[in-house]
């Protein structure tokens, strides 16, 4: 991890680098910050042409465009820096896919906090710090979270969509449990002009998915139920439902408390889709999917990436009849299928 | 970097696991403050046994050890954690090259809130928060430093000591330059009988490496030298100057200044021994040594990690007639042997 070691012999290298990791948080959202990604796909492709551009020093510039080289965001050849292919697509602020934004979720104080009492947390089996239970209104981190972390979801939408059938144009209702920014909903009404959604969260988040459904032209297909998915009515007579990384918040009898509501609220024949990061069952593989436990750890009272097996005991408790688990191509999570 | 990307195709996963870098941090700590890795290495290798030896939750246990094992400290089959061969080795409190203690410098909050301001410091060109030029006092943070950061020492100093011609044992009178832990200079000492160490840094520092003579025994040949290395009287006619990892907290001007003092204290023929991050002209490898430039942006107001030709240049204004360029096996670091 980290950086490359050059020896196969044992070095102190690994341990100076990881405790030295959060260096490359801050590096990066430096980058993002100052839109250096941005101002190098505009062709300051110099220390000074970007000092100018960014309004930086070339001292400092020089040294992160250096960083940001050594851990391949960058490239640098006789002293003119490049983008790499990620970074033209993910940090180009022209870019449609964009996602400098994440740093504003990820990389803030919050999480930082939480992280820094890790120890803590260790001992106590759940975060020290933070509001953990995630079944009460904590409206600045969602919206924030809203605001900044609907780029992540551009592949998934996409594939969920596929699964809820969007191309095929039929009239079907969709309800968005945990809707955040909306996205996941709004792509399937943008795919198919016979969805009707209705987006659940609470209130202060879900402004933001109705700006978002204005923006993609949908708002009038788009309806919102705030509250707790825990409490507010949720309606019913869904073909849909999506649950978009809500379980790994909470503890098994909670997710199962929200599947039945949800089978409530599907009707027969109906669908649940779950976005999720799904760790294979030795806990440790894939390592996206499976290093998300961690930040469970620190942030909730109880939450956890489950394994598939997990999932499919907690949706058979809950009634559904099968789940089915599909990988999305180019993402660290999975998608669950759950007939009613 | 950080987590392998199981794709070709350009993915967000790097850019995710970035911005949450500084998890592997406090993760990585957090194994060191519940001696995770001692525990194990006593057989402890299951989350129940680890959580009774440590006296944390399961669940938090269960969650740490499964992270350290994706970033490859530990590793896990059917269930049991071991330790790798470095965490072995680096990790374990038994093992004589134990280097926990490093975490209480590197990952402490200092750094840390340094790092947290790292895009005003890419504006300015140097720290925007610590007490950057590094030529006054600054006790609590270097007693720190000389408090744990010996063991990444043992490597480089055992290098130093062949150079400084420590086994033949002839009479010989080295000064130790911003000394801290003083580890460079006893480690001669222990090597020589007839070597006589003086090590010079601010006295609560000294106090440290008066504490590391005592425990090697060889207290009766190591003086102290207090003040600052620009102003304090250095003494003169010594065989060997040491200046280990003291150049890149300043800038070239700051940096030739001192090199003229240790030049007007060796004796004619007499050495001085560099120890150093030397990046590659490019700047941007080897990657530990070309990467510590950023930790010199964030935390003081003109250091750098230097290139050979700007040492060379640099020591040749100083007055030395040549300097030489050393590799040390398994160590990120260079030494630079310069002739007076």
């Amino acid at each position: 991890m980290a950086t490359p070691i050059p020896t196969s012999r044992p070095s102190p290298e690994r341990v100076f680098n990881t405790l030295n990791a959060f260096q490359q948080t801050a590096a990066l959202k430096a980058g993002i910050e100052l839109d250096i990604f941005t101002a190098i796909a505009d062709g300051a492709n110099t220390t000074a042409l970007l000092a100018e551009k960014t309004g930086a020093a070339e001292r400092g510039v020089r040294i992160l465009c250096d960083y940001l080289t050594i851990h391949e965001f960058l490239a640098k050849n006789n002293g003119r820096y490049s983008l790499s292919q990620e970074s033209a697509i993910f940090l180009n602020r022209h870019s449609p896919a964009y996602m400098g934004t994440l740093a504003d979720f990820l990389a803030s104080a919050e999480p930082k906090r939480n992280f820094d009492a890790l120890t803590e947390s260790v001992r106590k089996g759940g975060t020290s710090v933070a509001q953990g239970d995630n079944t009460k209104p904590n409206d600045e981190l969602w919206v924030t979270f809203a605001r900044t972390m609907a780029p992540l979801t551009t592949v998934s939408a996409g594939f969920i969509a596929d699964l809820a059938l969007a191309k095929e144009g039929k009239t079907c209702k969709v309800l968005d449990i945990a809707a955040g920014h909306g996205m996941f909903g709004i792509t399937i009404a943008k795919l198919n002009p016979n969805a009707h959604i209705t987006a659940a969260d609470w209130a202060p988040v879900l402004a933001v998915a109705k700006e978002n459904a204005a923006a993609a032209g949908v708002a009038d297909r788009v309806a919102f139920r705030p509250g707790s998915a825990f409490e507010a009515d949720l309606g019913e007579g869904y073909d849909f439902v999506l649950l978009t990384n809500i379980f790994h918040h909470f503890d098994v009898p909670t997710c199962e408390k929200l599947m039945r509501r949800v089978h409530a609220a599907l009707k027969p024949g109906g669908k649940a889709i779950t976005l999720e990061f799904v760790p294979n069952e030795d806990g440790v593989t894939p390592p996206t999917a499976a290093a998300f436990s961690l930040i469970m750890l620190a942030l909730t009272d109880a939450g956890d990436a489950y394994t598939f097996p997990q999932y499919e005991n907690m949706f058979a408790n809950a009634g559904f009849v099968k789940t089915t688990q599909h990988s999305i191509p180019d993402s660290p999570q999975q998608v669950l299928l759950s007939e009613k």
